[in-house]
Parts: structure tokens; sequence; C-alpha cells
């Protein structure tokens, strides 16, 4: 039983939606206990980010995928790891560790390196394949490239991903939030850009990545309290799942679960 | 005793003065010890950030009170709580649970609903009668609505607050510190603003919340290094203790306690 | 054996290349044995900012000096403690403690007090007699101060400081990294008074204090991945050794080792 229980009642998810992603960047094997005891409940995914994994000693990963998976939290490699397997042509073995590891999910992106549509399609029926859930992140991780995917661009690429068999598909923001995607420098949200993706796709579909306090506050506000939010920062959780309840100022009374 | 103990002295301070007043969002028990165990001589408040109590184990809860307690930190639920126990007719039952979980304070706010000048005072005894330190804080969490509060209406309202039994009176600027209260929207005091406050009011009763570091260094240059402090990050709880006593460069041989 | 060990390579490091210097600002002793846990391998120096020692209890202080030396990471006292300690003359005192504490490394600094040139010489010398790693910093932690340092004053210090016997001389950017030194006021590189710098100097004496993402990535790919790095913040360790290895975006297929 929660504190003050009688203040909030628990948030009715419909499955897939409510998605909360967090960003894990190299927490210590303690920290994630310690965190997951007060706030595994508001997490759902958790990305080893970019390719952090590889960096860690092996039997410290696999005890924080245990931590995760123990505490119903699917953890998944970023999807730079997998761009790197895929450009120096080790993709199999990827999968390999990734499975080996215990890893929940693999992201599927090309942030970074180019994919044809064809390959990035047979990857991502592969990794069904070998039974992990797919995830797929649409966006360049440079902004200049980036400004060049129209909105009607990355309409089509999270179409071609579903069709593909992607479980949800990530709209880029990376860790900072700013200049990519759906916002501006400022890390504000494109407007007009945003509202092309919503009319052509099923938001409960997309993860959108809003690592910044206004980004998170926006979308609960315009999709209300069960958007998908992706790259949420560990000490950030509990706030966001008050933000979604509206016991934080700036969604207080303005939202129904 | 403390390592290289010959280069400060322990700051003496006047009851009631020199407080400094921490935001934690939702820290997990292991972190809270770890954290006091070396810094919690330097921390007076922890407050259980807006409404993140709601979303926690009631049983977590009560462990990290008593954790604050057993190092003479007095915990309080935030002003947002408050808040939504008081739209939702559960005021009484909010107290109730308060005094069981063992809190030793109480933040009155208005920050995002709205009560009357009669009723605030009278929940402020209320408050009072029940055993509790009772903080109230003046300002507004939306900066359009916060803007309409000129210096002398914040003035008031404190003067208010203190009439009623406030024992000290917060001036909001949420954890981001921007276009709040004394600050503009680059999270710079608005000095002729702050001169108002401080003309017509005792600073030793007031806690400015000053998230960012250039805050607190203006904070503590203006009032010295007794000047009462909220909303700082558990991370540098301990900067501010060294800036309070000159250890650091922007106080450096500035401040005399 | 890491995880993904086919993906990466070990980063060869030519002695005295490749310095990560982290900035603990008072991290718990739980914190600093679950980082180094995790992290430990990347890191070479930390640095207990500023005077933060002298708040912390002795025995604390110690038990994290143990830590951080069982694990090869070489500890020191912020330079501005020794200022403290040679501005109220207690600069013999001050050696003293740091030796019996365990400190590695002494980090000698003109950020906030003024020095003379010979009399910095002579502290050198003496700190080095005294068994210690001589860091040295160039720079002044007030901008307005610092603005007044042209780069070839810059060159000619970092050369007096290697004279005198300074292992490495740090480039002084402060925790924020802006407005100081090579930087601008929006943190970013001040390109030609960078190249003076370098055209001068031997870049592998030096340690960059580069606490903002992008001004890791400008230095690892204009100097690759051995640079000399300092100011990292703890949750950023990762991050920058993937970045070193070309296992994060911004620099993928952009480094080699």
């Amino acid at each position: 039983m929660n504190a003050f229980d009688f203040l909030t009642k628990d948030r009715i998810r419909p499955s897939g939606e409510g998605v909360t992603m967090m960003l894990d960047k190299g927490m210590g094997p303690n920290m994630v206990e310690d965190f997951l005891e007060i706030s595994g409940n508001y997490v759902d995914l958790a990305k080893f980010g970019w390719g952090t994994s590889a960096v860690h000693e092996r039997e410290l990963i696999k005890y924080k995928i245990d931590t995760y998976i123990s505490n119903n939290v699917v953890p998944y490699p970023g999807g730079t790891l997998f761009e790197q397997a895929y450009i120096t042509n080790k993709f199999n073995e990827f999968l390999k560790e990734a499975q080996e590891l215990g890893f929940g999910a693999i992201e599927i992106s090309d942030g970074t390196v180019d994919i044809s549509a064809v390959e990035r399609s047979d990857i991502i029926g592969m990794v069904k394949d070998a039974g992990f859930m797919v995830l797929t992140e649409v966006g360049k991780k440079d902004p200049a490239k980036d400004h060049l995917l129209s909105p009607g661009d990355r309409v089509k690429l999270v179409e071609q991903d579903l069709e593909s068999g992607a479980d949800k598909v990530i709209i880029e923001a990376r860790e900072g939030g700013k200049d990519l995607g759906i916002y501006n420098g400022k890390g504000e949200v494109k407007e007009e850009d945003m509202q092309i993706l919503i009319d052509a796709l099923d938001v409960n579909q997309l993860i959108w990545e809003a690592p910044q306090k206004n980004q998170q506050t926006y979308m609960i506000l315009k999709f209300g309290p069960n958007v998908n939010l992706g790259n949420i920062a560990p000490e950030e959780v509990t706030a966001l799942e008050t933000m979604r309840r509206g016991l934080r100022g700036d969604t207080l009374g303005k939202v129904s679960f």
C-alpha cells in the first residue's frame, strides 16, 4: 500500500500504453536495486544507453539484467550497439550475446549508419524470430542529417517498421532532447511537425523520447497520462509518474485516468 | 572530526538561521542513508517533493522518514500534496496520515489551487495545533499566474502567514528556479523586486528557494552564510555548505561566520 | 571479460595519455564503491572538488581515499583547498594532513588568490619532494579576471609549471564549463585561442577540463580517444569511455585506437 493512497489511485493502463522507458547510462548494481525498490513499478523498459554495455563486465551486466527482469522491467541495449554490430558485420554474434546475457528487447536504429529499407525489414524479422521484443527508432543523431527527414518521411519509416513487425517505434530525441525530430533547438515541440505524425499514426504504437520535463508535460497534457515516453533519467522516474497522475503542479487537475 | 579541520571552523548558527532545505524527489532508501552519512549535518529540512510520497510504498516512506529524523533532519511532504488533499476535501485524512507516517512539518501552499486568506489562516492554525512545524509557501507554479503577484502582494502574503503562525515562509521558485518570484527567465535575481521584500520583511523568517548555484552564491554574498535556502538538490548539499563557509572560489574570502 | 567484447577492444593508452579526471563533489561512501565497481577502470584521477574535503568527517574521507586507491584511482583535494591553506599560512599543515589522509596528488592553483611565479615554483617543488603527483591549474574562476589572461599568458604559465616539475597542467573550466579559458559563454571551444595553446604546448601534458558533452566530443574528435579530460561528472564516466571508443553516435566510425 502506498502512503497517502487516498489522494490518488492506481493508473489503469491498457496493454501497451503508458509505457515509461528509462535511460540507464551506466548505473552501478546497488544503485539499480535501490532505484527499483522505490520506483520499479513505474518503469517498463530500461535502455542500457548506446554502447555502454560493451565497456562493462559481462557478469555485472548479467546481474543488472537479472535485477531489472525480477522487477518486471524489460532491459535492452541501445540502438548504437546494434549499429556497431551491423557495420562490423557481427549482427549474428550480437544477437546471440544479447540472448545469452538475458536482454528482453532489441532496438534497431539507423541513427548514425545507413541501412536499406529491405535490410532493415529483414533484421526486424530476424530479431522477432529470435524471441525478442522489437523496438525500432526513427531519426538521425546528427541534427544536420536529421533535418533532412520530413515529417512525412518519418511517418513512412514508422509504418514500414510496424509492418515489418516492430512492437513499438521510438521517435529519436537523444539524451538532450534538442534540435532533433519533433523538437526545436530549445527543446520545444514543433507542433506542425508533430501533427503530421499523429494524424497518420496510432500514437499508442510510438514511444516519444522526452528527456526534458517540459516535453513530458506537453505529451501528458496532449495525449493523456498513458502516453508512451522514453529516455527518462532514473532520478526523474518518480517525478514523471506524479505528472502522469496529476500530483505535480503542471498537471494537477488536468488529467484523468 | 573533519578532515583539514584547521582550514575552516564550525558554522555558528543562531536558532532558525542558516537553514538548508533539500529536495528529495524520490531517492531510494539506501541512497538516503549513504547521503546522510556524509552530508547529514548540512541539511535541516527534507522535502519529499510535490506529490511523490503518494506513489511510493507506505513502509518505504516510513523508513525514509525514520532515517531522516534519526539524522536530525525534519522531513515533510511537498505543498502540492496538501493542495491535492485540499481540493479533494481530504485535509483531515491528509493530516492524520502525515502524523502516522512521522512527518515533522507540513507545507501549506497555493501554487496551483486557490485558497481564501481566511481559510489559509485557519489551516495554518490547525496544522500548528496538530503539533507540526508549519511551513508556508508564497508564489504560483505557473509563471503567467505568478507574474500577477506584485512584490507588495508577496510581502502581504508572507506577513499574513507569519501572523497566522507559520514558522517559516518559503519563496517559491520550483525545481527549475526560472521566471518565478524573485527570478527572471534566466534564473537571475530581480534585484528591485527582492529589495521590496527585504525592506519589509525579516529575512530570517524566509526560506529562499534557490536551486541554481548562481542563486545560492548571490544569496550568500548578500545575506551572509546563514541565509535560509531551499530546493537544494541532494548532490549539491555539500557544495552549498562549502559556499556558505568560503571554501569555494565564488565565496572564498568573502564570508565571515 | 566485458559484455559484447567483440564489438570493441581495450583502449591502448601510452603512459600518461587518455587520462580521465572525475569530479567527486561529495559522494557518499557506498556510492563511491558502487560507482567504482562498474566504472572504476575508466577513471584515473578523482578530485574531491574545491574545499569539500574539509566539511566531511576525517574517517569518511580516509575511507573514500582508500576505496579509490584500491581501485587504482589517484584521489586529490581540489585546488581551492590548497588556496585556502595558502592564504591562511597553513600550507605545511595542509601538506601533512593530505599525506596522513592518503591523498596521492596535490593540485596547485591560483583560481581565486594571487601567488607570485617564484613562490608557485617553490610550492610545486615542495609538493613534489613530499612524494605527491603534482597537478597545477591555469585559469581564474571569475570570468572577468580570467578574461585578462591571453592565450599567450596561459602558454607561459603552463610552461613555467612544467619546468617547475608539474606532472600535468589542468586548463581551468570549473564545473560549469562556460566563459572561462578556452570556452565561450555558451561552452563552445574558442578555436583560435585553443590553437595558440596547442601550437606551443604538448597536448599530452595538459588535462582539459571538459564537463559538457559537446566539449568532450570536440576534444576526442580533435585530439583522438586518448586526450586527457577532466571535471567529468561520475554519472558521465561510462558515457565518456564510450565516446572515446566510438561507441556513441557522436564518435562512431570517427576514432581509432
